[in-house]
């Protein structure tokens, strides 16, 4: 039997938005279900159907939940299609979303994965029909394997862009995207900078900067480059907004140079 | 006595949007009364003043969540005039909301309406003034009688558009809205298609669309119709945004037509 | 010892946006420490960096709220540098915050205030890394003496914008910032209008607009000045948007004055 503790927390990930009551509904369900359920938002702001920033988040934030954690992720443009949809555990912590790579990054090779039965179900809205119940039963006790039935396949796969080495001491990362604050976050962690942070510069406007400890390390309006919260490598401006002050847009390229 | 049973999650829907701490005082009064409340959003980003809007939201979000629950609905154009202030019992779960319509397309005719006592009230939030600590009494047991009196007379009507029929075989619906998808929303539902949805058609742009079950039975790009989680007829688009191809905005009227 | 007791909630205001899972993956430091914490949102909305407006919506947010909340406030330009994190205690209720000047205007003179050790912590997001993990710990009981030690000199200040007397019987007052609905709330309060609000008149457009009890004072389309729910006077247009009719935008004055 696949063991999960519920710790009662439900983190939800979509693209829905805020406009409309779909997250909300899908918290009805849950809460009809257990209502001692504790509800989180992880954001809903992923853009429509994209499903690599969805696991990119995921990836990120899943570490920072404890065991017991239900992760509902619903970024779903085959809705209503064959593809099917996933119960996942590893690690202590359960995660519900559909087949197509959202769950990849996140997960470990030990990952056991279950199919949701999909019978019953609209034909529009599975985050509500079938994971947001899904939801609800595990947290009330219920075993995964009675929610569905092992995947008899590998999950969908799902690779997010990495650094490229280009020759010796010299790496192509890509813009990901730009956060709230107009920072861009790069496709580089900190791991990918052999001999550590110190030993690198960002290659931008025809400067190399070098790689900060933190935003206050540049003077207010600065460029700074630095390794961020997520452990990626970061363009900023101190106080400032790096994706308009670069016009940089997600896929761009820059280069990370090893200093001499 | 009204007999209300708290399960102890209030649902809240309103226009205030996300910008400022109302919605957060209004949580902060309710949890001041009953700490153990669950609070969740169904939206608030509900256009300024649109009672409408949140009507349909909240007839078609009411029945995801279990009895016991409590809505609490603030679109309040009248705020500090005559208008009252309505506690509703139906179908076990409990509505507090101005008297202006926003409720009638949720309640059944069965539906329990007291007046709350507006007496001790600012006079320009009422939602975190009477609304809100009346949602705490509520979940901490006290009988909606206490909070007010019968109301004397019909709660305030709100119709939604329909359908209407055109002739034979033909029937006109509005665009209601778009979602946060750009997929439109139309006034009419799956129980208007005489016959079922199969035997029906949208005329759009010259062509005619049948009604599909899901997205991804068209190709990406590609327009169609279908019945949407509301049970509403919606025209989408594929991986795409219907609202921004077609420029068709709330109020704008398409055909359906029964198949020869 | 100081003494808190934690009710289970804590208050959450940042600068965030909606868009990354700032928010999400703070409230997961939280609950894993504490799984039974009640998580409200005040609003992630404050524009970035705007620590005057997170400590005006702190200042009238936390009156709504029990003794024994948690406030965990972040609006953080200075992340990563020297300026000390705190925990205040004032009035049952705890703080946690950059001293950044933030918190002081909800503070009384009787705070106690610690620093918090930040020893620990990663260089970008002492949100997440130090002042959630403090909740948590708060929440789960620990003194505020074991998450630091005294403050050794005065918190940051923070003076907001005030009326502004000009002359006998006229102010000076600021446009602090528009809402979501468009009202312009002013640095003017009811405690500024000597003898009361039906003794003085807003200068606008040429115009006398006397101080209004609520919105439906005056008609739709029609703009009125009142004091609002914050007890700040505001001008607004009833069922319209005061911030786009009249172009004033924050920092903008206008003149009150006490009728003849």
């Amino acid at each position: 039997m696949a063991k999960f503790e519920p710790c009662g927390v439900v983190a939800l990930l979509t693209d829905f938005g805020a406009q409309d009551p779909y997250v909300g509904t899908m918290k009805g369900v849950i809460l009809s279900r257990r209502p001692a359920a504790v509800l989180v938002d992880l954001t809903h702001a992923v853009p429509a159907q994209d499903v690599r920033r969805a696991a990119w988040f995921l990836m990120h934030a899943r570490v920072h939940f404890s065991a017991g954690t239900v992760f509902l992720c619903v970024v779903d443009p085959g809705v209503g299609s064959e593809r099917a949809l996933l119960c996942a555990l590893d690690r202590g912590q359960a995660f519900l979303a559909p087949d197509n790579g959202l769950l990849a990054p996140a997960l470990s090779p030990a990952a056991q994965v279950f199919e949701l039965d999909a019978r019953a179900a609209s034909a529009t809205f599975h985050g509500r029909d079938i994971l947001a119940p899904a939801a609800g039963e595990l947290l009330a006790g219920k075993a995964p394997e009675r929610l569905g039935r092992p995947l008899a396949r590998p999950p969908q796969r799902l690779e997010l862009p990495r650094a490229e080495p280009r020759g010796s001491g010299e790496l192509s990362a890509e813009v990901l995207f730009a956060d709230h604050y107009g920072n861009l976050i790069l496709s580089a962690g900190a791991g990918d900078l052999a001999g550590g942070a110190a030993h690198w510069v960002l290659e931008l406007e025809g400067r190399s900067l070098p790689i900060s400890r933190t935003y206050s390390d540049a003077a207010p309006g600065e460029l700074l480059a630095l390794v961020d919260s997520y452990a990626a490598l970061e363009i900023a401006v101190r106080d400032g907004n790096a994706a308009e002050r670069l016009g940089l847009r997600p896929g761009a390229r820059v280069t990370l140079r090893r200093r001499a």
